[in-house]
Parts: structure tokens; C-alpha cells; sequence
């Protein structure tokens, strides 16, 4: 007889009724008149308890490995003394699905380097992982359910390019049916061509390729991108006001759904942020982190490290908040199409935001107007052959605009708490690793 | 003083105000006596009329520019004789904001190509692709709305992979850091690692990359994919009811939304399947279009385009459905992942989806059993070093599961009746198309 399969979580409903139940052997404990197996699903922990009597049942639960994919077939009874819920699985019949073989490559003593080596091991024994992944599912949906609502129209723009238009430097480059093409390293040129095109609100999540040596915590050679691009905006505020409305909008949502579980498994508190967040002008944030002796030397332009850092603890003390808009970043920082302060074109109506401590985003209103974007090109260096296809989607009617590139990897860091970018992410991509 | 935008499907409630409306120049017309200027924002068309009276307002309209980005400030006006709403704006003033110069390189009689080189305009001047971007972002949610109430992971895969482990011909290869590394022809080897790794049920939107030189007009090299992995299936059925589940739910949210406006811009009707879509096999299929004299020579394996819309407008005229789900396709034309059926090894446990005779979607009941896996790669001469990383996400207790890659140009493009894949992308790439 089939019985339909139950999740751990659900095993409550069934007391008294013979179920299946689907996962990993957790852990065995093999005693001398009882055997014990620790099932675990993707909902929890349930503990089968069999009582030996020499039978083929037996032989199969002594066989059992741990990891190995089971389904197993019993009846749910109530059991007080059982710390899982308080019930028991007496095992009628146990199918191997998938045996893992022994002894396992990983534990929880292996370091993260090798960890990333076996990623989904690593990922199926914590449900920490687990949980952050069911809180991206969560944090984009917000994120995108705030964008709806606004009128976005979720595009899919190509990863592929014929030029490497922004900064050669950091663009990977393949062989494309005899030719070279490179790997957009954002859809920042796209997204605004689909300004161009009409679209009034551009949503869209998906990969960004950098070809970047870094070897930090938070860098990373592939990662997701939450990207947005409004048109016929008034100013960069637009911007920062649909992106902090978007941001309160998505956190809130995921501290319903997941706020206790957080707590429990990363032991930080999901705080949903007030609106607006702060703001302070770069020049602001250098005053306030000279004083406090950031940069004796004087010469530095954008907030390092340490000075994200100190700004936002500056921020907090201040405000009490955990978010922070550095505006008015000079323009030697930022790229050729942000645009320029009219009333001070040494600064870019640009800006980055900080949660405690992290970059997380950069906007910026961009220049549309295509003389002024040929002379800022032009002021960096750069020749405008090899973008002419984006710089044509300036020569007809483009009209206001600004946007907002998010990293959703560094988003879930801050947010749980967690050491590194490789630990936010499924499968980390850097310099020195491709695999698994 | 300044006046808030107003949206040009708005304009009704502001008879008798003064607003700004921001949009394109759709159309001049000069009269001797009047001025016309027909706006154009995203939600529709609205009449400026002005009364020449040798003004600045009348030299500032007179020097406008089809498709140049403008604000115009006016009272709205009841005039029943204007057909755009029964209103005009009386313009007040005039704000170029990105003036587009002359003439325009496109026009609607210009060829696909042509109109490719200028995707934005095209885009921006047809209110059709605009709807079809409205489209994709409803269907997109409607997908993740099922998906999600069944409980899916959105997981993202990495595109960068260490090696061309599915197929070598069809990858694109890089540099990447002195070394080489290739571009996911489809999430299939990772999102099977997230099922390892105890994710119950993953979906993932995002682009794959195929180095084929084909150049029909179904083919891309790189595309969008709608990507669904289930485990603990109890066999193909299961994914197919998903997915029958999946666009019923999203057809139904697009038919709602936009079913009026597609069959006034597209001249289709949106029609929601029933389910369970129909099923036949590979072999019933064969021996039905055999009947019709496909296929003389009696060698063919798989359908080709003409056998896949034969057999689409048989199973049209025999159940009134317009999809069919072709299940069991022969081991040949299956890649070697493929479950194979325990009664028939000579057929797998897969399917592929059609949709008024174009294949959307191919999916399966995958091999997690490592030995069986590794004999099946074997049969096919494939070796397995190259894919350890993947063969090994099969030793540590992988529960069955099963998945599907759906085309999302495919499904636009059968769903609005267009011709080619080119229409149903933003920005179409194929071997000979890397720009804009």
C-alpha cells in the first residue's frame, strides 16, 4: 500500500495513521535493544524509533548511512519523552532512495574553502543555508511586488555584448562564432535603452559578470543583480525614494515570514527600516570621518572600508538607523553618464547606500542629454566608437532617468549577519574558483 | 509653477486643471491656423492643440521633432470632437527635454533587421512590443505565484562554469584568470545540485547561452529560461502536472490582464487551458503522423517542425487543446541524465511541451541512482572526470526528482502569434546579432 508523502512539519496531523515521510538520515544511534533513526526533511527533524527483533527490518536500519535518501514508511504515535515534537515514527518499512557512501567529505568542523568544494552538502546539513535561501525567495518577491505596484516592467536584458562599452578592464571576453563578445559586467547600458524604449519603470534580477581579481569578503566574479531604472524622474531622489520604499517595503516582508526563524538561526534581529533613510553629501561623511581621524593624509576621494564602516556607526548614533545614502559623490569616482550637479558640476547626483557599514547600491540620475554625455565621455578618456549603439539611444528622445544597481548577495549578508559574500550565495564564483 | 505628471490614461480626471504630461511626439500636424501635437506616454495618445498667435509657444511647437522627449504643460479641456478621449491639453508650455534628431532611422516600414539596429525605437514606437513587455512581466509573476505556493526555492545558478560538462559544442568559452571557463547552456547541472542539496523545489528565471549556429526563427544564443526542479517526485507525471498547473495559473492572470488589449494589438485571443493538457507518446505520435505521410523514409527519431505542428493540429482537432505534452522520448535523442522507463529501457521517463506546434518546454524524471548514471554516461562515450563535480552531487544520498526548461521567448511568441523569436526579446542575440 502507497501512502502519499508527509512532511516532518505536518506529522502532528497524523498521529495515528501510517505515513511516509521523505529525507536524510540526520542521525542513527544504534543501541543495543532499540534503534533510533534522526530523519530530517526540508521542514524538520523526526525521530523513527524501531525496537530490534532480529527481523529484515532491522538489517535495513542497520545498514543506513547518514545523508542517504530515505523514504520511510510507519506509523505516527504520540511520545511525550520525545524531544521532536513529542511523537515518534514506528518504521513499518524504510526505502533507500539514494545511500551515501561513508565516510561523508564534509562536517561541521570543515573549514569554508572545502565546504564550497562539497556546496550541497554543506547546504542540505544547515538549515541556517536553508533558511537563507527561502529568505531570498522572500526578499525578491517584496522587491518585486513594490516594484509592480509602481508600474515596473520586468525586463531580461542580454548578458551578452558586442563591445566591452564600459570599462574594458574588468569585462571577461569569449570567442563568439569568430569573433570576440564580452560578458555585461551590469545592465546598466541596456536598462537604459529600455528607457529609451519607452518602458517607464525597468525591474530586473539577474546575473553580473565582473572580471575582477578581488579577493574579498564582498566581491565576487559572478553575482546577482537587483537592477532598477525609472524614467522621466524629477531628480537622483526619486531614485532613493523608490528604492528605500522598495527596501522597507521587501524587509518587512521577510521579518514576517522569516523574523523568529532569523533570530534563532543567525541570531540577529531583522529591524524593517523607517522611511526615508538618511542622507549626507560625501563631503558631509569626509568632514565627519576626518574629525575622527579617518585618512590623515587627506587625499582620499571615496569612502574605503573602514570608512563605510565608520560612517554608518556615525549615522546610527546619530539617527539610530542602519541604513544610509552617501550622495554627491565627485565626479573622478563615479562613470561618464551620471549625470552633474547644475549648481556644482565637481559632484555627480549620484549615490551609494550603506547598511551598517556594507555598499549595497549605487544610483545615480543619468545624463541623457546626448551633447553633455559625448563631453563627460570625452573628459574620461573615452572614445565614442565603440559605444555609438548606446550612445544613438540618446539621439532620439530619451528622456529623463536614473536607476539603482543592488548586489542581492551583499543584501541577505547584512541582513543575516553573515562573514562573507560565499556564504550568501549557492554556488560562489571568484578569481580561484569555478567549481563545484 | 511646477505641475505633477499625469499619466495620458489619467487625463479625464483632470478636465479643467492644469497638468504636465511627459511623453514622445508621436505626430505633427501644422496647420495654417492651428497647431497639433499628438503626445504619446506609455499608457496612451493625447491631442495638444494650439491656436498659432505668433507667440513663443507657437515658434517652440513648431520646432518639435518626432519622437523628441517633451513635458508639455496645459489645461485639460473636454472637446468632443477630438478622438483621443474626447479631450485636448491647451498648452501653456513646452519643455524639450531630449530633442530627437531628423530623420528618424526607422520607420513602420522598415525591415526586422533594420529595426533591430534601432530596437529602442521600435520598441518605443510600437504599442504592441510595449504590451508584450507588460505581458512577459505578468506571466513571469503568475509562473512565480504557483511556484511559490508550491512551496519553490528561487535559487540562482551560476552561468560560469569550471567546464563544458552538459555538451562541448554548443558552449561558449572564456578567459577567466589564465584559465578557461564556459557559459551554462541551462541551469540543469546546478539546479539538480540544489535538489542534492535538499532544496524541495527550485525555480529560476534567467538567461542560458547556446553556441549554436542556427538561424531559424525559434533559435537564440542566449535566451530567457523558466527553470523548475522537483525532488521527491514520484515519477515524470509529477512535473508535468506542475507544469500544466504552473501556465493554466499564469495564462489565466495574463488573459485577465491584458486578454482585451492582446486581441486588439496581436489579433489572438489568450485562451486558458483546461488541465490535464493532453499526453501521447513519442511512438503513438509517430505512428499518427505516419498515417499522414510524414516521414517516408521511416527514419526519424525526433519530430521535426513540420511533425510538431501536424501532430499539434491533430491533437487540436481530436481534444480542442492547443497543448500537448510528448512524452517518452527515445534514449538516442535524450541526453544521458534522462531517467530511462523500468518496463522499456529504450525509452526515458521525459517529455517535451508543445504549444500550437512549437516546442516550449522539455522536461524529465532525472537519473539519481550514481550507477545507473554513470553506465547511462558511459553509453553515450562520455567521460566522467569532466563532470565529477556534478556525478558526485549523486554519492551523498540525492533524492529522485525531476524538472522542466521552458522557453520564455517561445511562450510570448506563441502566445501573441508572432513570427520569430527576434519579436518576443528586447534585444534579440543570435550568431550574426551581438548589437545594440
Amino acid at each position: 500500500m502507497i501512502h502519499s508523502r508527509v512532511h516532518v512539519s505536518d506529522l502532528r496531523e497524523h498521529v495515528g495513521r501510517t505515513v511516509s515521510v521523505c529525507g536524510w538520515v540526520n542521525a542513527l544511534r544504534l543501541q543495543r535493544t532499540m534503534q533510533f533513526v534522526i530523519m530530517r526533511d526540508h521542514t524538520g527533524l523526526a525521530q523513527v524509533t524501531h525496537k530490534r527483533d532480529d527481523g529484515p527490518l532491522e538489517a535495513q536500519l542497520e545498514a543506513l548511512t547518514p545523508e542517504s535518501a530515505v523514504r520511510i514508511t510507519g506509523r505516527v504515535v504520540d511520545a511525550a519523552q520525545v524531544k521532536l515534537g513529542g511523537l515518534e515514527i514506528v518504521p513499518e518499512a524504510v526505502e533507500v532512495l539514494n545511500p551515501a557512501a561513508t565516510p561523508l567529505p564534509i562536517d561541521e568542523h570543515t573549514a569554508l574553502e572545502q565546504r564550497m568544494d562539497w556546496r550541497f552538502l554543506d547546504v542540505r546539513r544547515r538549515p541556517a543555508t536553508q533558511l537563507m535561501f527561502a529568505v531570498q525567495t522572500t526578499l525578491e518577491q517584496g522587491m518585486r511586488e513594490y516594484a509592480y505596484a509602481q508600474g515596473a516592467t520586468e525586463m531580461h536584458t542580454p548578458k551578452l555584448m558586442g563591445t566591452a562599452a564600459e570599462s574594458g578592464a574588468e569585462v571577461f571576453q569569449l570567442g563568439y562564432f569568430g569573433r570576440s563578445a564580452y560578458l555585461a559586467q551590469s545592465p546598466q547600458l541596456f536598462k537604459q535603452m529600455a528607457i529609451a524604449a519607452g518602458i517607464d519603470k525597468v525591474f530586473e534580477i539577474g546575473p553580473v559578470f565582473r572580471a575582477e581579481p578581488s579577493f574579498t569578503s564582498r566581491h565576487a566574479t559572478e553575482f546577482t543583480g537587483v537592477d532598477v531604472e525609472l524614467a522621466w524622474i524629477d531628480g537622483v531622489e526619486d531614485v532613493m525614494t523608490f528604492e528605500e520604499q522598495m527596501l522597507a517595503h521587501a524587509i518587512a516582508k521577510v521579518a514576517d515570514a522569516h523574523g523568529e526563524a532569523i533570530a534563532e538561526h543567525f541570531t540577529v534581529e531583522v529591524t524593517v527600516p523607517t522611511t526615508p533613510f538618511p542622507r549626507i553629501t560625501m563631503a558631509e561623511a569626509q568632514e565627519i570621518l576626518r574629525k575622527g581621524g579617518w585618512d590623515p593624509v587627506g587625499d582620499k576621494q571615496d569612502l574605503d572600508p573602514e570608512g563605510e564602516r565608520s560612517i554608518s556607526t556615525h549615522i546610527k548614533e546619530a539617527t539610530g538607523h542602519e541604513f544610509v545614502f552617501i550622495t554627491h559623490y565627485p565626479i573622478g569616482i563615479r562613470p561618464f553618464y551620471h549625470m552633474r550637479a547644475a549648481d556644482d558640476p565637481s559632484v555627480t547626483l549620484s549615490f551609494d547606500l550603506l547598511w551598517k557599514g556594507l555598499e549595497v547600491t549605487t544610483g545615480a540620475q543619468r545624463e541623457h542629454r546626448y551633447d553633455v554625455l559625448l563631453k563627460q565621455a570625452a573628459e574620461k578618456g573615452m572614445s565614442p566608437e565603440p559605444m555609438q549603439d548606446y550612445l544613438n539611444a540618446f539621439r532620439y528622445g530619451c528622456p529623463p532617468h536614473g536607476g539603482l544597481g543592488m548586489g542581492l548577495g551583499r543584501v541577505l549578508m547584512v541582513m543575516l549577519g553573515l562573514d562573507s559574500i560565499r556564504e550568501a550565495s549557492f554556488l560562489f564564483r571568484g578569481p580561484n574558483r569555478l567549481t563545484p
